[in-house]
Parts: structure tokens; sequence; C-alpha cells
């Protein structure tokens, strides 16, 4: 199977770890994981399709990570709630089979009990180059990058002391004068790679 | 009060046009509102804001026009749900009093019995510039164009014949290689937009 040329690891600080919300209160009872399923669809939906070289990670208050594979994903359809509801039962099958291992809840999408800290270490053993979106970064339509990249974005919390230590190290880009949501950053990072894409395809 | 900057008008060719429908399905009983919703967020939510120079209208089935003002909305969050929350509340409003005029149903919610046609003829009438996004259209990146301006989009469907008509001699603008959702397509428009603003403030 093909490595992913685009990787999006996102932060939530006060998102649910257990299947215990309402899909109908994404932002209250599931604490704010409507930013997390919007940033999936930003990261893995095109018109009508899905985007097969690309990975989202949801790193949940640094204690579970929810993995989808664009590669093997399926039942993912666009809106929040359809998405919520992937996590849930990501959430659900955790509590069933309590493995130390990655497992698989529906066809790819993975949960397991690993951190920002794991995700990094793993990244950096593919070789893969790391980005944070920062306002002070060089700006994206000039920096020099290279797939495949791994971009980490926060949800609407900043990042944490201890992630930023985490993160050092990691090439800074910025994107614009506006502070953006973070799954309207990742449809903006994807322009920028699909151009560069396009350019090298002609 | 001040004119908007930028307008977005989008298309919902099977969007509910009465309020019977439920929150729980958007995608469904509501004929993919949740589309419309996300297009509301991208078009007005910054970070931690709102961006109020934007103005959305949502054009359902070219019957009924919600539009959003961002000068003076107000109950609007970042997720699908609640703002289909406001759009309901706006088709129960339009029930209630059924007035020819548009009336306000929230606070900077504003619905009306009126289509394409009618929303064409008024920007035109302010020396409003009409674009229209396609992947035959002049780059944005080097196009020449000048706020304001108003982006016609739509849904998961084409443009029908008859809406082309009415859109014909808008300019034509492309924003890359791929094809994207709408919602998707107005974060890279505010981004060319916010660049080429903050440019001149410089």
């Amino acid at each position: 199977m093909d490595s992913p040329r685009r990787i999006f690891v996102i932060l939530g600080h006060t998102a649910a770890i257990t299947p215990d919300f309402t899909l109908n209160d994404l932002p209250g009872s599931a604490g704010r994981l409507d930013i997390l399923c919007r940033c999936v669809t930003s990261a893995l939906c095109l018109s009508h399709g899905i985007r097969t070289d690309v990975e989202v990670y949801l790193v949940l208050r640094d204690q579970v990570t929810v993995r989808f594979e664009g590669q093997s994903v399926k039942r993912l359809n666009p809106d929040e709630r359809s998405t919520g509801a992937l996590i849930k039962r990501a959430l659900e099958a955790l509590q069933e089979v309590p493995t130390a291992s990655e497992q698989e809840s529906t066809p790819g999408v993975f949960v397991s009990r690993s951190g920002l800290s794991f995700i990094v270490q793993e990244l950096a053993a593919q070789g893969v180059s790391r980005v944070v979106l920062h306002e002070t970064g060089s700006d994206i339509r000039v920096a020099s990058i290279e797939e495949p990249l791994a971009f980490f974005l926060s949800d609407h919390q900043n990042f944490t002391s201890g992630e930023e230590m985490i993160l050092e190290g990691c090439q800074r880009l910025s994107l614009g004068p506006a502070v953006l949501h973070a799954d309207h950053c990742i449809s903006i990072v994807h322009n920028e790679l699909d151009r560069r894409a396009a350019q090298l395809l002609q």
C-alpha cells in the first residue's frame, strides 16, 4: 500500500474520549468534536471523491488517536454528524476491545490509545517532514516544501506548552493574514499543494 | 451601514424550503442543507470572530433566499447544526408572516421569496462585479479583480442551463486543479482576497 503524501494531525484539547456523547450536540457534549469532524472532511473530501493519498490523525486529549486513511476509508460523508458517528464508533471499539495496539473500528478508521508524542516519533521514523502552521512562519506560497508532509493543527485552543515542546523543530509556515479555523486552513494547504503537484505533472 | 466587500451566493438545488425537516438529518430530510450550512461558516467565520464585510445568500430551489449579513448576524456558531437551526427559523418566519418583502428572522438573518434572477439584478444595480468559479476560468491568483465582488457557487449539483443563462457574462475564475466542495472553494477565495487586501494595507 502506498504511503500517504499529505498527513494532517489535529489536536482536540477538549474532545470526548469515550462514546457517551450525543451526535445531536457535537460542540457541547462531545467537546467541540464538530471542529475535528470538519477537519476530516476538508482533509479527505473532494467534490465527488476521496483524496486517497491523505491521512488524518485526530488526537483526542493526547490520550486517544483516531486515524482516517484516505486509501481505505468507507462510509465517510462530508457532513459533521456522520463523521461524528464514525468517531463515536471508534471510541466504542476501544471500550469493547481494550488492546494496546491500533484496531480498525470501521473500514479505514483506526483507533488507539496513543498521543502526540508517539505520532511525532512514528512520522519521524518514516522520514515525513513536519510542519506547523503559524502566523510567524514562512509564506507557504514561496516556502521550500516537499511531500510527504505532515501538518500539525490545533482545535479552538492554542497548542499547550507541552505540545509546543514536542513540535519544536518543525518547519513553520503561514497561510495568510487572517487567523482561520483549522478546517479552513486545511483547504488552503491542499490548494497550494494541488497547484504545485499539477505543475510538476505538466 | 457599509456595503459588504465580498458576497457569496450559493445555489441549493434540493434544499428544503419549508421548516418541516429534522436538524438530525440535514443531508437527507433537509435536502443537502449540510452543504449550505458549511458554506455559511466558511464565508463568515474567522477563528475567533465574524467577517463583518461579508454577506451570504443561500438560494433554495430558486424560490426562497436566506441572507446572512456579517455585519449584524448573531447566534452564528461554526457547526452545521446551529446554522441549520437559523435556516429552519427563517423558513418558519416565512410561513408565519407571508409577506412579499424580505423579513429578519433572527438578528442578521433575512428571508424572502426570491430567486437567483432577482439577486443578480440587485447586485448589478449596486455595481458589484460578479464571478463564477469554473475550471476553465482565469487563475484567481493572477486575475484582475476588484472588490466588491459577488461569487456564485453551486451545491453538489452543477448549475442548471437556466442558471447558466442568468449568470452569462460573469467573470470566470478558477482556483486550482482539483474539483472541490463549495465551502472549501470559499476558504480559498477568502485567502486570495485577504492576501491582496493585506498587501494594499502595507
